[in-house]
């Protein structure tokens, strides 16, 4: 009686969100890519050559060099985060047209936390989230361990109303919660939402009495055009107050600085961030007190010259990829043109399946991507893949995409 | 129609489990506690003065030195952990009685997280999860999340059979789904689980055929007595695999070390930790690289110096505060008389309130606690008080006892 009595009879014991965690198989795919000699355009993760490591060793060597300060750092901190930083990212939402206070700024172990905590908050099972199709894998992976229903959140269709919302969101047996957007630089498809596309999703947003998730992470890293106001700006200009404002911010130093570090934030009303605080307190205490220390060091000394150094090195990836496609890419393919961020989105001729593509251009042309369907809530998107000009250099990028529209084009188009 | 409606309608968009996460009157008052002058028993946070800055400044300044082992700590890294550190743990846990590989561990942000990762892995609303009374206040926060039912897992009375658990259970309109315990110096009462009780929790968890979770941060700072098996072990004895073992530890590098680096673990079957993995993904990706490389560094170096400095100086903190009790307590008042961790159990006489207590003692004492009460899932404990021994010097530890026996001997006891 001591050993379970069935080792496999452990998913009957599991609660039944466990049922909607499951290792994907393009996950499984992608564990098999990191390969030495592959051409990586499935990560999506910052350039490490662009790591500011001689600021990282002064920032970790300045908060650690009193023995006062050092202790602080090493010890529990305060759930909500470090005030100092939370001030530093007052005045950085204010720079997005966001005017607020510490309080509404709640520090997270990078976005990806700020996702998990949103989806405990808001979702009940059989709720409504909607999403884009695509959307960001990670945030259907933390919202979906709380079962919701996604419906698609189409902001170039003026023919969805926002009653049809709310008719299909009582269909699934629940509540409409909220929306979920990445504003600028989309991950995965690379676009940026355009001004009317956010005063659209306002619109819709007020009429269904719901609150914006606005992830942003990306945001700084645009290398051409003209920024867009963000939409939690363009509510505070309507509503007058961060404390009245149905957009909920979430930001991160991951793409900028670095990942390790694992700090990122969500600015919202008071009301929000002071239910997100015991959230963050049952779920890990606090962030990190010294990575938190370190963040805000570097924040203050080298924010601005880290955004122009990866706007310079990724402008030149992005140009590359969007010219090797140009040059490689067979008739029928198109892709996004994304004025910042680290992803192009590619899609194919119907028929085309990116999970076999990924198969055959891993055994036989040493490329890798994402298949385009893990970020479709409902499973569509089989002919798209996403591609990251992050990672590789100019020349591997050239080479890989040249492999790339070498395979698509020998892959005989199946019958649809 | 941008702002919100009603702000004060956010609460009918929350999860109905917003409604069991609620601020706690008792942490409203201690956030009054970290006024100057205050004598604090509350914290149950370890002494800065043991952090070993001198190791902690070597280790990161080591984990940062050649450029390619700093980018690999300030990258993305995998969801389970950094692999060397899972093999020290797997040294470090066969010296608990477990035999494992790293496969059998993930990490964590510290020891609440796994709790967190557990709520979320196993219990669907109206389940049961048996805790004691008192128990870890952290661990009904995370479980709370998740909406379950608490029974009262009781070791020292053979009369509650399986059987009363599993009709309670179904009773409540879900299924039992594990069991939780401190096993050594538990957090809060400062005892640790017999022999006896753990053979009879294994033999209780074996006829309910549930996990059981053995949370056991305190574990090396024990300074009398002899060590009991962990429960762990003893299970590894009598099923031959940590594969086949029903029960999950969770480790911290917290007391020993610092709470500052936030790294904990889960040792557990392959099955539960391939889950736990996926949980983990879509919470925050991953725990910090480099706070992961920084924990490796010091465990590999000076992990057992630690312990002897954490017991050296805590046993005589704990022997104060035992001598300062019995000379200052009054008649009806009686106390736990720990091995080791950071607690002493006061249990006044049935009519006190600690609640009460704590107010007039902040008011006119200047010391601090916590009021047992927190530490009940079922609000039982009114008489009840935590008092941590970690953090004042042997000094105030006598004169905040002293005060606080002066206190209660002045409160007159109300009619129960």
């Amino acid at each position: 009686m001591s050993a379970l009595s069935d080792l496999e009879t452990w998913e009957p014991r599991y609660a039944s969100r466990a049922a909607r965690m499951q290792a994907s198989e393009i996950r499984d795919l992608l564990s098999i890519v990191e390969k030495p000699g592959v051409i990586s355009f499935a990560g999506g993760i910052p350039d490490p050559a662009l790591f500011p490591l001689d600021d990282i060793r002064a920032a970790y060597q300045a908060v650690l060099a009193s023995d006062d300060r050092a202790n602080r750092a090493m010890q529990y901190s305060a759930s909500e985060g470090d005030p100092d930083l939370r001030d530093w990212i007052v005045g950085y939402m204010a720079g997005k047209g966001v005017d607020c206070t510490r309080e509404n700024i709640l520090i997270t172990n990078g976005s990806q936390q700020g996702l998990e905590f949103l989806g405990k908050l808001f979702l009940s099972p059989y709720d409504t989230a909607l999403v884009g199709a695509p959307t960001y894998l990670g945030a259907l992976q933390a919202f979906s361990a709380y079962e919701p229903v996604y419906d698609e959140l189409r902001l170039d269709d003026t023919n969805r109303t926002a009653l049809s919302y709310q008719d299909a969101a009582s269909e699934a047996g629940g509540a409409l919660k909220f929306s979920y957007v990445v504003s600028d630089f989309s991950n995965p498809t690379g676009e940026t939402l355009s001004l009317a596309a956010r005063t659209h999703l306002l619109r819709l947003a007020g009429e269904l009495d719901i609150p914006i998730i606005e992830d942003n992470p990306y945001s700084d890293l645009r290398y051409d055009g003209e920024p867009v106001p963000t939409i939690q700006s363009l509510n505070l200009q309507a509503c007058g107050s961060i404390n009245g404002s149905r957009v909920i911010y979430c930001g991160s130093f991951s793409k900028v600085f670095t990942p390790g570090l694992r700090v990122g934030w969500i600015c919202a009303s008071e009301k929000i961030i002071s239910r997100l605080i015991l959230i963050k307190q049952a779920s890990d205490l606090n962030s990190s007190a010294i990575n938190q220390a370190v963040a805000l060091h570097l924040a203050e000394r080298c924010y601005d010259q880290q955004i122009s150094k990866g706007r310079a090195s990724y402008r030149l990836k992005r140009d590359a990829m969007l010219k090797a496609l140009s040059a490689h890419m067979p008739k029928g393919a198109s892709w996004t043109k994304p004025e910042g961020g680290l992803f192009v989105w590619l899609t194919l001729p119907e028929g085309f399946d990116g999970a076999d593509l990924l198969q055959k251009s891993i055994a036989g042309f040493g490329v890798a991507f994402v298949p385009g369907r893990a970020f479709y809530a409902d499973g569509g998107g089989k002919n798209t893949l996403r591609l990251s000009f992050s990672l590789p250099d100019i020349e591997n990028i050239e080479t890989g995409i040249r492999r790339l529209g070498a395979l698509i084009g020998e892959v005989a188009t199946p019958t649809p």
